[in-house]
């Protein structure tokens, strides 16, 4: 089967699925989502693109940037950064804090909250401008220029910024913030706020299929680097389900409270997947079943 | 290259780490182990086995049955397993009970402790005698008949027993344990005391690299359930340095306190690795540095 | 007032709280019991008891006898005890496994069950015979020779008992047990099951209001011994509402959950109050509201 | 033997302990103060002052404003109070965000530092200026109108202040912060920086001896009320070792870590010892053996 006959096979396979699940709640700008989206997107590793339904409109990204801050933030400072945050799955269902405390400000990895935090502080004491050139880098991977901050969505993360705002003066008590706490917010929650549609994140992830390379050849990270982010994502990329994400699903992944789903095919594909209804540990219902669906399809799993 | 040459290659280059670490301790049989033994072995899909050092010397194989065990217990007993066990990696460095207690007498993965004895426990309804099928299943996909328990070692674990006794009687508390708790230590430690070399594991565990497949051509698992498992290993196989070992080897594998860990390339080959000498995280120094040589040398990576 | 007419009084105030809360239910033997019962008697340092409603009705003591086991054992082997068992509330509403993982199976004080197992080792370990030692103090203290063992209640522990065999075997994986598991928890569970009134308890209980003279006389306690254990008393002899009883009663007092409470007024008398409601913290509903009108009718809390 | 003659016979008794310990070395200002002042004092219900050594030179209360601020916002907002915050001990060596994230960002009781932002902002709230309504209060009781704060610990306790602001915006995040947390912050760190001295200290927690009486007379608290205070202060005033202090010393006590305690005999004295050398939980070791020399020379614990 080709790739874009697999997508339509996978959207009606799904479709039972698609509007369970609730859309995150905690701002208004995001709880106003309709449930029922689906979309759904493949790049080879050409940069051709493959979707299927809503897979060209735009939608919050929230902690799928992760990942992209992670990589960016690796290819400029180098692995220094694995000082001040590590690099095993937090296996914890109710808190980050905890172990925070329990391991002295350094975060369990770079995709909890507390973790990516740090990323986006390094990234700011690299660049000077941690959001403005996630979101150029974002525009060039992805080939479209359009992409942007939606300043509703930041505003509103701000707004209700207290819990996020506590991890970093709790990682600052510990020397682990070099920034003053209130600007790496800033850029923190304008990060999450970028809006990319399914094929444009596809797209960009692409740099994670093809061992480091950039969408214009060149070298973002080592092949090695690649691999290890790659582990990352896959043993820390969906919160506390990521053993269940391995499980069902069997390849790297980053999620995010959007409803969207960046996954990774070494050496063959990256695909994207968006729909915002969340099950129970904040992953997209439809977004995985709808990957699930496809390693089953393919048997494009890495195990 | 060819096998022979990258396991010489990856011997030589791990020759300096060799007898660094601690062989575990917390019992006589274990503690009186030379650190300085390393071997290493190479089975492909047909059996064929590759080795180099002390690849056909046995050692206390302890927490690397788990793998076995489980493989064992789904094929007899079906999924219903994943009702009494999660499939989370721990992610505590410290302990396990707080998240036993936290998660009501569930276990995280069926690679802790506690999740093991669960897996026994079922494994000791399903057969009546959880540690001699185990020891057969062993003997028949090695093909080495001769395979056996440790009796010195099976005792001294059960006389240093008061933490898995412990974690049973808690479970059991929950409901969570079905056969009585003496009789199922027993067949825990009996389990943990069996004897194999690189070479009997590295042929043993060809099932998980041949998608389900046992020696003899029959089904021990299917397509999915191999999948499965091997994505448990990934995210759960080494303690609480699954992330790191993620990152670093990025292939499934699991380890035991014997210093042996069992690694697999799915669709591929398997690989055994042993060497007494164990890090912190209580995984083999020169085990984890070959297995990471052997994926930079070959590729041969998940990711 | 006199004794007689505060008692009269308090019976009547807390008459529409007789009946509520739920009895114990972990054993069936406590569920049976009616919630409607009522008893409230206090012994004045002569010895001299008042009694209103069922005081001189046996009850189940449960967890009131760990106050004089500890006695007994400070008495009898001096203050190595606290080289086993700390001081401190344990301050955890759901648990104390994990504090005792995080103190390296030290528990927090002598009145959470693992702290009182540790004080049944120490006692067997004294004595060679806890539970029946145990009993013939309560029987001299109270002048009551018939009190005995409930055996239909410590059969009914030990059959729900695998809780505390986990906590004992914890312990003992840290060498804080001396005495073989299954040994221990039968005297815990007898000393569990002691049966007495009202009128037996405060009694009994004198020896704290009397800074540390037996019933004879002659000396169990030191005045500062009889301090300290009214101070653990006061700290944490009502499970997590230590801080509440403190705060409302204001007297030193051990709770079980067969529903009743031991309390002391150092210098003045003893109180104990039986009903077998219980609320969410185990804490007899009606006897915590005796108490606390006791207090309030009488000035005679320690603040 | 008269109140002076005992102050007398402690300080020579103590001498020996006074300088062990460390000063708190978390703020300069603190850390520079010489371990080796001591000073006593005790107030009787009249206001008549007793005192010895350094008992009339100001230091840093710190944490002993608890309970000045903790009686003025029950003075001033009644027991609404206990909705925000709890009365339990908090048992915890080792933090206590673990328990504000377990109990959603209710603190467990008003002395440890969440707590008592919780009184502060209540406070903040009631008044308009936290601050200075206590310092004004404590002018007051104390009978000395030249308190002041310190400028230079309060800034430096706020240049320091990122576990304070992690606690705060963690309960903001669970909507137990009514005022702005930068605000609040300030109002909490300019209370901690108020300079007094044991005599100053003794005279202004005369109202707790005197069952809720100010010092003109008026009512502070009601007879319960004050009950209540020095019940919270017995369980919960001395951080994670109130159960060693009720258990050696047997009276409410309210400690800091500039090396003061005030403490309280219900109907007779106030004390209040200084001296700044820690031991491990933060409270003044030559302090506590001080009050454990009095309550043992006069027996005048509450036990």
């Amino acid at each position: 089967m080709d790739y874009q006959s697999i997508l339509e096979r996978i959207a009606q396979d799904v479709a039972p699925l698609v509007g369970s699940g609730t859309p995150a709640e905690y701002i208004p700008a995001l709880a106003a989502v309709d449930a029922r989206h689906f979309g759904m997107a493949i790049a080879d590793l050409d940069g051709k693109v493959h979707g299927v339904g809503d897979w060209e409109r735009p939608f919050s990204t929230q902690s799928v940037t992760k990942v992209f801050a992670l990589a960016l933030a690796l290819s400029l400072g180098g692995d220094g950064l694995w000082e001040r945050v590590g690099r095993e799955p937090s296996g914890n269902p109710f808190n980050s804090l905890v172990q925070l405390e329990y391991e002295n400000g350094i975060p369990r990895n770079p995709f909890i909250n507390a973790g990516a935090l740090v990323v986006t502080d390094r990234l700011l004491t690299l660049t000077g401008d941690a959001s403005s050139e996630l979101l150029e880098f974002l525009r060039q991977e992805s080939g479209n220029p359009e992409l942007a901050f939606d300043p509703e969505v930041a505003e509103s993360e701000s707004g209700h910024g207290d819990r996020n705002a506590a991890l970093a003066h709790f990682m600052a008590s510990y020397g682990n913030i070099a920034n003053p706490v209130p600007a790496l917010l800033d850029h923190y929650f304008w990060q999450c706020s970028i809006e990319m549609s399914c094929g444009d994140l596809a797209r960009a992830a692409r740099f994670l299929a093809r061992h480091g390379l950039r969408a214009d050849g060149s070298r973002l990270l080592t092949r090695s680097e690649a691999k290890q982010v790659n582990a990352v994502m896959l043993t820390c990329g969906t919160y506390d389900a990521a053993g269940e994400f391995a499980y069902r699903v069997g390849l790297p992944g980053k999620s995010g409270v959007g409803g969207g789903i960046v996954a990774v095919v070494p050496g063959r594909c990256t695909l994207c997947v968006w729909s915002p209804g969340l099950d129970g540990q904040g992953n997209s219902v439809a977004g995985v079943a709808a990957l699930d669906r496809f390693t089953t399809l393919t048997g494009l799993s890495v195990f």
